[in-house]
Formats: structure tokens, sequence, C-alpha cells
């Protein structure tokens, strides 16, 4: 149904699927999720859409992401009778939210069985480590500081190893059970107790900025368990700083078990870089 | 006194005076000035002095910073007897202040008569806005947003009106009396209760960044009256929206009279740039 084509009486308003991008600053916020009491970014979004819409539909994001956790292009989905325009919802976003939750694009998808998390392919994440001695304020929330002498090389090294299909069980959170560790994260198909996820591409990057010089790791994958990511830079950076030979991170992924890998990297240095989905999405 | 010579017994600790560089996220603090039960960046730098030195001198700023005004090196003097080096005190700091708070430099001046705000000679401000229409949530602490059309022209034609020596009177704070206005916020000098300050540059440039295009004003100058920054840019951007012709600036500084000028710009994209002293400092 066009935006155009007008409703008429006791015709009900046809439900229409939402896309929406969204970059926040995760740092004051209790993880993506809703939670009594507390501020997220899916309840600040649900409360924002309520004020301007009058509904209050429960958006769901491709994956959570933790408190403190970023996200650069975050894509959320939920369903809408009031027939506003894409450009309008926008703007009214962008004035109700906070200035640390951004929408970066409002769309109506055609497919009604659009679902953010369901529907993704595949996922991006960039995890920002700050090498000067200093770390400057203006960047304290998103990056994890690493003054300490590191390889450059053995972190790249490292980075080659979790190219390809892994169980990634030794880099998944310590949760109660592994379906808690994988279903709410992603989708839930017959990934569902499996930790057993696809490396598209791997691999750490410098970048220079006004503040100073960041090393910055790009994983993109169909999949990621929880706090997988974090536990992947803070493995490379023991073998970064020469706890560990790069080599070993193929006995470590052999291992499937949390206590081989290294330590978890502080969530602020995380951000949700981007989602895919099929070309009609 | 160096810091190798030995204090005998009987031997009073000599006081030695201390010249600290600082960066800091304003956001989150109620400005400069300590107020009681509330965190400002001199009572996080005093307790911080405290818990390392065992002794806590109210740390004197260059000038105060408002609620929300960042600064990318602020200088603060104090009198210390811990003989502790200056490369110890630094990284002590750093490990105590919170990350919104950094010591870029820290110094003993061998003149006892430094300080930092008697002593200083200059002062620059930088002052940015952002320009695209969505304001990344990673900028929106350090950025006035301004997606409206405006002529960057007009603003670059306002700020020149600025350079030379004038009765700032049009862009100072409201407060109480002149008194006010001028005396707390810069040397207590002849300038007292009078208006007029030299300005020694004042000019826009555009900046691109990762996150979009930035419009940044850079005044320097021998001292500032409360909000005189911000008055001038809240004026000059009047002036970039078509409200006022660069050329009324001449009447409105001739006018002396607050109501003449234009808005207050934001705290937020406000930074103390820099602080210069007499070389020996």
């Amino acid at each position: 149904m066009s935006e155009a084509e007008p409703i008429g009486p006791g015709t009900a308003p046809e439900e229409r699927t939402w896309k929406l991008t969204l970059a926040y600053d995760g740092t004051d916020f209790h993880g993506w999720q809703v939670q009594p009491g507390k501020p997220t970014i899916q309840g600040e979004l649900q409360a924002a859409l309520g004020r301007i819409t009058g509904e209050s539909p429960l958006p769901q994001g491709s994956g959570r992401t933790d408190a403190g956790v970023h996200a650069l292009a975050q894509v959320a989905s939920f369903p809408l009778t009031a027939p506003i325009p894409p450009e309008n919802l926008q703007r009214a976003l962008n004035r109700t939210l906070p200035a640390a939750i951004r929408v970066l694009e409002a769309r109506i998808v055609g497919d009604g069985a659009f679902h953010a998390r369901h529907s993704a392919v595949a996922k991006t994440y960039e995890y920002r480590i700050f090498r000067s001695e200093i770390c400057s304020p203006f960047l304290a929330r998103f990056v994890f500081p690493c003054p300490w002498p590191m390889e450059f090389a053995a972190l790249e090294e490292s980075a080659c190893f979790f190219v390809g299909e892994h169980d990634f069980s030794s880099f998944a959170a310590n949760d109660p059970d592994l379906a808690a560790r994988t279903a709410s994260f992603e989708s839930e198909t017959a990934q569902l107790t499996s930790a057993v996820r696809s490396i598209f591409s791997s691999a750490w990057e410098r970048r220079e900025t006004a503040e100073g010089e960041l090393w910055v790791y790009r994983v993109r994958g169909n999949g990621f368990l929880h706090h997988m990511v974090r536990n992947l830079v803070g493995t490379m950076l023991d073998a970064g700083r020469g706890l560990l030979r790069a080599e070993e991170m193929t006995r470590i992924l052999a291992a499937r078990s949390r206590p081989a890998a290294g330590p978890t990297a502080p969530a602020r240095g995380l951000f949700l870089h981007s989602v895919e989905y099929r070309q009609q999405d």
C-alpha cells in the first residue's frame, strides 16, 4: 500500500514494517535491550515512537549491544500503522531522542517479512584502541587506551586465524548456558545452540586522528556470540604484548573453552559498524 | 632548590610552585570552579592532589570555564611541598582523575611568582559548530549543531570587526555588576572594572572530519569577559543566517549594551584552546 492511497472510512489502517538505521554513543545507556527503570537504546526509541505516533511497538534490533557499546549503524525494525512519511518520522525522532542517539535513515520496507535480526546476513564490528601515552578526554568514551609496548604485526597475524568457519566457544561469554550466549543475540535459526560462526574478514588497521594514533580491528561475519568480539580483541592484545604467540589462536579455538582465551576487552572500544541484508531489504 | 637536595632534619620542606596543563571534556562537570557537592574540574584536581600528596592546595586556573565548556589546554598553578618528580605527579594524577580530565604536562616553575591567571598574557578560545544535517552522536558533546542555511562569508566578515581594542560590554553576560563579569574570570589588574579588551585575531575556518563538516571560530586576545566568546558567536551566527549584516558588528560594539547583540551560543561548542605566558613561565 502506497502512502498516497487514501484510507477510507471503515478501512483499518494497514500496518507497515519500518527499518531504521541508528548511530549511538552507548556510554550512558544500559545497552540496547529494554530494562525497567534504566535508560536503554531500545527503550528510548520505543518511548520516542510512542510520543510521535501514539503507537509504541518494541523495536527489534539486529542484535543487542551491551552497556557502553556504541553503534555506527545499528538496524531496528518495527510495525507501525500511522501513515507518516519516512523523512518526517526521521526528523521527529531526531528531535525527540537524546543527542546520543541519531536516526541516520528511516524506510518503510515493502516486504512485511523483514526483521532486523532474523533477516541479517552479515554484521561488522569495529574495536578501537588508543596508542598514545595520554588518552584524549574527547576520545575517552570511544576507545580502549593501550599505551604499553605492543607489536602491531602480532595483532595482524593473530587476526588472520579467525577467518573461516570455526567453533568460537572459547570466545563466548561465560553465560549460564550456550543457548543464552547465542539465542538472544542473533537469528533464531539452526545456529541456536551452536557456537559455529563464519568470519568473512578479520583485520587490524592503523588510523591517525587529531587526538593521536588508533589501532582499529574490524571483523565481518555471519553472526557473533555474546562478548565474542571483545574476547577476540582481549586475546589478540595478549599476543600483541608478547604473552601469546599468534599461532596459538588455533589452539585456543580448538580448546572450545573460555579459560583458554584471553581477557574481555572493555565495552567502550566496541562499535557495531554495520549490518547487511539481502538486497531487497 | 633542586629536587636532589636533601631536606635535613629541622629544615621545613620548601614550597614549590607547580604549573599543570590540562585537557578536559566539560560536559559532566559544573564548570571549573569548586562548588560544594557538585563535580567541578578544580574540585576533582584538588581531591586528586590530596589523595596523591596529602596536600590539598586549591589549584588556580587561567580563568574559569562554565559548565559544559571544554579545554584543550587549560593551565592551573598551585604550591606543593611534597618533593615529587613532575613526571610522577603527572602519571599519578592521570591514574587518579576521571578519564574526562587529563594532565598533558606538569612542571615546577622556577619563578615563585607564577600564577596561572595573573601571569597570563593571552588566551585563545575555539568554538565549533557542526554543519551537516544529522549531528554525529560521537561529536554531540563537543559541537553546536547548526544545520540551517548559513553564509560562511558572512561569518568571516563579521569576525574581522572584533580585532583590535574595543569595549566589549555588548558581549558580556548580564551578571549583576560589571566587576562580577570581569574580576573572577581574569587578571585582577587595571582591567578590573573595564570591559575593554584587545583581540589579536578572530577568524573562522572550515574543518572536515570523519563525522561531517565543522565551522570553527578561533579568537585570541588579552582577556575575555564572562560569556564573551559565546555571545560573539551567537551574534555572528545571526549574521550568517542573514538576520544581521556583518557591518552591524560596529554598531553593536558601540552600543555597549547586551541587548544590542545576539543570543549566547551553547556551552558545548566552546573550548579553551590555549593560554600564553611570558617566555620564562
